[in-house]
């Protein structure tokens, strides 16, 4: 096991009704005037930033709104975002909406404390300061509400790029599955597919004998077989979507991460997805991950065959347990064509043609590679996203 | 599920050689002097106690040195640390040992912080203030380390209470797993039971349908089923050690028991076993949960089947839920047995003819009962420790 530390200080607070006490939250984590972030119409439609709003001012906080977040969420809102604190004092970003609202509020955050461009954070500059944040959480999906993490899209070059700090740890996150169930069935799918890949990016390591960590991926995983294609078929089922919200939590506060190399490839491969079709996220990686997973499964075999077994219940073939580890991916291409996902280039609406741009863009020089399972060249991303036409 | 509240702002620093850190998560920590607090001579002549106090000094931490923690920590020197702090302006109180000196450490830091008798915190007043806490854990076992419980004997009629508060999670926990590759194979096993009865009070429930949690309580208990026969065989393998150690925090820092109702009666019970014969914590566990599980089982023999197919390993009986239900808790005791635990009062050293004595000390007035899985009297509590003869 490789040395790690492992920080995830949010106070949760999970169940029917939490909402109502955002306000108390906001005042116990030493907020006083804030920034309300949000995206569109929904959570107005639905009464929730109502019912937020009036939970601020029962509690005596100062609040100004800040709306329009789309789905990957772009540089131009968080620039604004970054004015209005700066001028106004704000001490506090709170999030209401989904894992776009949660980034955004983050990237404000920080760009708030900071005098230069906020870009500089997802150029690769460690981000050391921030506003608190604190989260209401709508979809279950990024697990952006429990993790330090952030994804912004700049509109210059439709560049998708992260960053990561402690820092960017939100004070609370409030998880109220009710607040999902009126998800339609593609968003909850995508947001589904999310929660597995955060899981696969941690699982798919060349560290030995972590037993602990596979076993936690396996939890998560195993919970999402089991409650994906429930809350498909019964989506205002509040146990299901408590399942499905809490694994989406503990799939990226790095719980299921810990001790051990990562790889994040298919993600970065699917940033260039989602940027250049405004594709879902969820949907993107629905593509990239079953292709990501043929291309490097002889890497490790008994991996995959430990996947098959433990996860999607395939019989071992201790005769040919490449045979296990290819049954393995079919059941995950399978479950993902059950619950509505696209599983290749057509069903995404992606072209071909797009192939050498896609990979270019995620700007490697020659003969440099990313990813850590199996390093990637260009050239190998050019022939996993030919794997998924 | 229920609605639940989940928070472990612990700061985990893991691995090889991060005992040497711990001066700087003191003072990263807000901790300007400190009470040193650990028990018997191992962490002196290991050289540990050395290496901390370097690592204080070096980042020019002023301590106090307090030690002579025993198992099953004792009022007295709680006293005496309390007072120490008091009069000598202890803002810090780091725990260099198991869980017997980190619970001495909370206990201390919970009185510096009040004018009353400590011990009402132990008979059911909340802690709302507290020193700070930090650890250098050198057993696997209680999960103090990622916890805000802790246990202490008043030697006045030697009673071992509880108490527990978010404000007494320790601020930091170095876990160097190299520190337990010394332990004896007993004290091993002992924790490794701990750790499994920490699952186990939390597995046993009254609310349905929370898959997420059953799946991270199978996730602990699936290690240790693997790790815990390799580490007697191998008392100095790093890596069994290390999944062993982190599983043991994962185990008690409530991860594994959120959004439903907990048991804890074997505990309670278990209590008055290492109360009365100072015996290890672990090894009274191992007597009184296979005695407990099989009083209760026919409560809901489908979920002791569930536990023996997806940890033991049973294959489920359909016709017969109840013999996989038995099958499971059979393979528990031998499992127990193979790594040296005793199943039985004989084995365990304790008496039959102290059964009244034991099951009155819990405290219960007539018609009281305690636990919530099957609620337990007085007369339960005798039948389960006759089930331990």
């Amino acid at each position: 096991m490789n040395n790690f530390t492992f920080y995830s200080p949010t106070y949760f607070a999970f169940g029917k009704g939490e909402e109502n006490h955002t306000g108390e939250y906001v005042k116990r984590f030493g907020g006083s005037k804030v920034l309300l972030h949000y995206g569109g119409g929904s959570v107005v439609r639905s009464g929730l930033l109502g019912r937020v709003k009036e939970s601020l001012v029962n509690a005596g906080i100062e609040y100004l709104e800040l709306g329009g977040v789309m789905p990957n969420p772009r540089s131009g809102l968080v620039y604004t975002g970054i004015e209005r604190c700066k001028s106004n004092g704000i001490d506090f970003v709170l999030a209401v909406g989904g894992g776009s609202v949660i980034d955004s509020a983050k990237a404000i955050a920080a760009g708030a404390r900071y005098d230069g461009d906020f870009w500089d954070f997802y150029e690769g500059k460690q981000v050391e300061s921030a506003l608190k944040v604190g989260t209401v959480l709508t979809i279950a999906a990024a697990g952006s509400e429990g993790s330090g993490d952030s994804v912004i899209t700049k509109e210059e070059g439709m560049l998708k790029r992260g960053t990561g700090s402690d820092v960017l740890r939100p004070m609370f996150s409030i998880l109220n599955p009710e607040l999902t169930t009126t998800l339609p069935a593609y968003q909850t799918a995508c947001g589904a597919v999310d929660i597995m890949a955060h899981v696969f990016e941690r699982y798919f390591t060349n560290t030995p004998e972590v037993e602990v960590t596979d076993r936690f991926c396996e939890a998560v995983l195993l919970t999402m077989v089991k409650e994906v294609p429930r809350v498909i078929q019964s989506p205002d089922n509040y146990e299901v979507r408590a399942n499905i919200m809490w694994a989406g939590m503990v799939a990226h506060n790095n719980l299921v991460g810990v001790g051990r190399e990562q790889d994040w490839s298919s993600h970065v491969i699917e940033h260039e997805l989602s940027a250049l079709y405004d594709c879902a996220h969820g949907a993107g990686l629905a593509v990239v991950f079953p292709a990501w997973m043929t291309y490097v499964m002889k890497h490790d075999c008994n991996r995959f065959a430990q996947l098959a077994v433990r996860v999607w219940g395939c019989s071992m073939n201790f005769a040919d347990p490449e045979a296990t580890a290819k049954e393995g991916i079919e059941r995950f291409k399978s479950f993902l064509t059950a619950i509505g996902m696209p599983i290749n280039f057509k069903e995404l609406g992606a072209m071909e043609e797009d192939i050498p741009k896609l990979a270019a863009k995620i700007g490697l020089k020659a003969g440099e590679t990313f990813g850590s399972f199996v390093p990637l060249t260009t050239q190998d991303v050019e022939n996993i996203l030919k794997l998924a036409l």
